[in-house]
């Protein structure tokens, strides 16, 4: 597997073995040590030193269920630290298929305009793409896929990318080449347009499937993986319900961000819950999906294809983030209502999370009524109208907040949080506040620990072992719902890597890429000015109790300074 | 000399004695000291747990000339830092007549709504002020000494202030009662806003001035002084051109912003530099007045007024920062152009250097044309009207920067760097770079100094020097150009101190004063999350070359990172 490097002043490629030191690091550990290895920590985002990374995980290529993920970082223009975020889609078998071990996308262009790079076997090839300047991802990704045909893989972003935005993402085609999986988080999406990249097309033809160390051992430890993973009883629950199960259980902890994170219920959650979903799609047929697979192979399936009171499709994913911000966080108890903002959303190619969180601040800072849903789906076509109100929106809620002078912004690193409260989830609140990512439940969610979630004791040694978890997921390329399956037994992972690559990696391999991953993204934000000041939930959140628990965040200091003393 | 403290949620005043420990501060350190020693370092800067503290200098009371300077300070909302910003006029004085050693305004309003607060020797009183929101600081200042009489010191806020902007200042009146004289930097106005009032009028009546230990001799003290400043050359350039005098050395040294910054000298200085402006008020006459006194007892009177076409005030006072950053630095050659613009940014209570640094991001983003004013006057209109591009102008060129993603922003620690270049001023790089209050000239200014200001070597020495004596100064409430005076004899600081208060300081009482001030706004900022990353320039400055000495800012990060080792 080598390194595929691309200069996009000179448009030139360059394919070099990787160096020793990232030979057993994939997906976002293997970005952590290239961003260390490689980028100026205190450079500016948008500016030629940043680089752009795609690192597939350690066991994307063979179509592993839920194991085919693809990462992609940059230091963050939105919070000004490494980022890693992650998706499904077809991106990383494609980059496997062609030997990649990482696509490090270098410099500024020599002059303006968009270009979409074309990587095969063939090496690379820079065509100009003006003609696609302004579309949505649904537009492009087609336009895509008429020229270079419907084998490819694409990873490409939408106006908001190309207008720089803080919370623009990277989308990937899905296994039915729809755009919908984003890479969301952090404004990767920025960073790709200061590439002057409108899209990269991945096209494997010719490519070959990762070698296999020991083919046979490998296929039975792929069995039992698989055999795990189908038995484990929160995969039947995902395959029908999709994310939207954990609404209820947020409800019941006083945990669903309601209305710009000021209670913790939401009356109206019947008409928003994954069960409500479940049967509007049922009822509705027509191109509703309740059960789809965001990666070729996969047996979840917790995605879906949402549609419209007229059977046709409306949005997918419809996941329980942008249910619980663009819903019950804005008062709106209404998911086509919800379905409307996220579809637009979607196809600007922006983070749900950062824009559903944006929307909460707008209202707190009365530019919308908490549940005018209307109202607020006008914002969003502000941003694709490029005002300055929707280049706001679209910059998150930190820049938003600190604009209209808001005090109640829910944001870490300069991140939104995601749809947990954390004064309710303490555990989760931990982990928003020491993440080395900034706000983001997918660095470690607790939601699921046998605690009391209120006790702020024991909080941060939960946060910090499913951080560590999570983070050797992230670098494995496993979706977090693999984690049903590898969590039945402890030589699973191992023996998928060790019959794959030959290496001899013990049981606590996630655990060790895991701690490896969080250790070079702590140092990369060291150098990049963070300190344990940043370690903290804001302020107004140890304060201001949250109804109906009326809890504040009151895990000590000294205890998320612990999180990393490993 | 007692501190006032106010509770604006109870509307109540307790008088104290102040702790030993801030006895013999006054000015910029006693602000560091009572920020570190009573404000949460991590706290919302507009929340109920920052303080927003007016402190007098420790020479402030007897109109000794230049040196009846107020500090006003709190957690900076635009830097995230600590933050002094001082200003001339007669709130010092007043306040050292009513014996307030300082003012410490705590918590938030009970209900919302405006208010102003009055501090007599009878004490304080919450008056609403509902009536005034939305006014300029012209029209605010006019209503409230009609309705207090015009023998009062005010500070307020004008609107940009009241929408919580963070380029929002506090402005003093001056000693002719115009409200000119603002504590500009780091938004305070939007901290003042948080507390929920307009302004503060301090009544000193009944008041007398601060005691003498030594009547006679500190009589000589002060009459060497004042020999001394008169004698000093320069105070008759300042008396004669003001700061605009310094336009031409900027120029000469290739350091003057022009057009954002991507040069160092504007074709058209000769319509905008100080003979230029001496010129033109001297031909127009009216009211214009070239040798303008900020504070009484002032002989410099480096400050002025200026008049329109048609001999009517339009703006005072017309400086050399607003020169370089509203005319060069936006491309306009034209003076009345530049005093249209300042006038309207004082009159919402806006800092220029932040707002001109702006307007170039602006045009950069390509939302104006470089040279057309009228364009940049309309910005400066959204302001007043408050929109979402408004709002974005009025919160500095750092916010601005990030949401229209444009990667040249001249700032650090989030404040815009002044007029001098850095590239090509060494020494003042260095200050922008490693001031605990950002991007500032006031801080260290090293211009005059007989060194190559292109030479890397020796500029963080320097910068180190004249930071300590700026800090020093900023804590005696004397003028920067106090210092001519000053400079002349080592025992004139000492003289003037140890005659006043009794106290035995030595000759080194400046450097000792400087240097706990930077020492506590350094741990300040420890304690808030800055770090050595944090003391940069922006990233771009160090390889982007400015014309046309193509120089770029290549003083080494040891050498920035030695600055504060003492």
């Amino acid at each position: 597997m080598k390194t595929w490097r691309i200069n996009v002043r000179t448009q030139t490629l360059i394919i070099e073995e990787p160096p020793q030191s990232w030979e057993r690091l994939g997906g976002r550990a293997l970005l952590a040590r290239i961003l260390l290895d490689e980028v100026v920590p205190t450079c500016e985002p948008l500016g030629p030193l940043n680089k752009l990374v795609f690192a597939p995980g350690l066991l994307v290529g063979h179509m592993l269920s839920s194991c085919d993920r693809i990462s992609i970082g940059a230091k963050s223009p939105l919070t000004g630290g490494v980022k890693e975020a992650n998706a499904g889609g077809t991106t990383g078998l494609h980059m496997t298929n062609l030997g990649m071990k990482a696509l490090i996308i270098e410099d500024w262009p020599a002059e303006a305009g968009l270009w979409v790079l074309h990587l095969s076997v063939e090496g690379a090839r820079f065509e100009a793409a003006n003609d696609l300047a302004g579309l949505g991802v649904n537009e492009t990704a087609q336009r895509l896929l008429e020229r270079f045909g419907d084998k490819v893989a694409i990873a490409l972003i939408g106006p908001a990318g190309e207008m720089r935005l803080n919370a623009a993402g990277i989308q990937n085609l899905d296994k039915d080449n729809y755009p919908t999986r984003i890479a969301a988080r952090g404004g990767m999406g920025a960073v790709m347009a200061s590439k002057g990249l409108k899209a990269v097309v991945f096209d494997d033809k010719g490519g070959e499937r990762p070698s296999l160390a020991d083919p046979q051992a490998w296929k039975e430890a792929r069995k039992a993986y698989s055999t795990a993973l189908m038995g484990h009883p929160q995969t039947k629950v995902y395959h029908d319900y999709g994310t939207a199960a954990v609404a209820m259980m947020c409800q019941g902890f006083g945990a669903l961000p309601t209305r710009n994170f000021s209670e913790g219920t939401f009356e109206k959650i019947e008409k928003i819950n994954g069960e409500f979903l479940r049967e509007t799609m049922l009822q509705r047929g027509g191109e509703c999906d309740i059960s789809h697979a965001c990666m070729p192979g996969c047996t979840i399936q917790s995605s879906n294809v949402y549609a419209g009171p007229d059977g046709k499709r409306l949005v997918s994913p419809l996941e329980y983030e942008t249910i619980g911000l663009m819903g019950a966080n804005l008062g709106i108890g209404d998911l086509d209502m919800i379905a409307r903002l996220n579809a637009e959303v979607n196809d600007l190619g922006l983070d749900s999370i950062e824009i559903g969180v944006a929307l909460g601040v707008a209202a707190e800072a009365g530019l919308i009524k908490f549940g005018d849903g209307e109202a607020a789906l006008e914002l969003v076509h502000e941003i694709r109208q490029g005002t300055a109100l929707g280049r706001l929106i679209g910059s998150g809620p930190a820049t938003l907040g600190k604009v209209y002078g808001v005090e109640k912004v829910p944001v870490t690193k300069g991140q939104a949080l995601s749809a947990y409260d954390p004064r309710a989830i303490k555990g989760t609140g931990v982990t928003y506040a020491t993440s080395p990512q900034g706000g983001d439940h997918t660095s470690g969610l607790t939601i699921r620990a046998k605690i009391d979630h209120l006790d702020p004791k024991g909080q941060a040694d939960l946060s910090r072992m499913v951080q560590i978890n999570m983070a050797g997921y992230d670098s494995l390329g496993a979706c977090v719902f693999a984690g049903f399956g590898f969590s039945v037994q402890p030589d699973l992972i191992k023996n998928l890597i060790n019959t794959r690559y030959g290496w001899e990696m013990g049981e606590d391999f996630l655990q060790v890429l895991g701690r490896e991953s969080l250790k070079l993204e702590r140092e990369f934000n060291r150098r990049a000015g963070f300190t344990s000041a940043h370690d903290r939930l804001p302020e107004w959140m140890t304060r201001t109790p949250i109804p109906p628990t009326n809890a504040v965040f009151d895990v000590p200091d000294e205890d998320l300074d612990g999180v990393f003393n490993w």
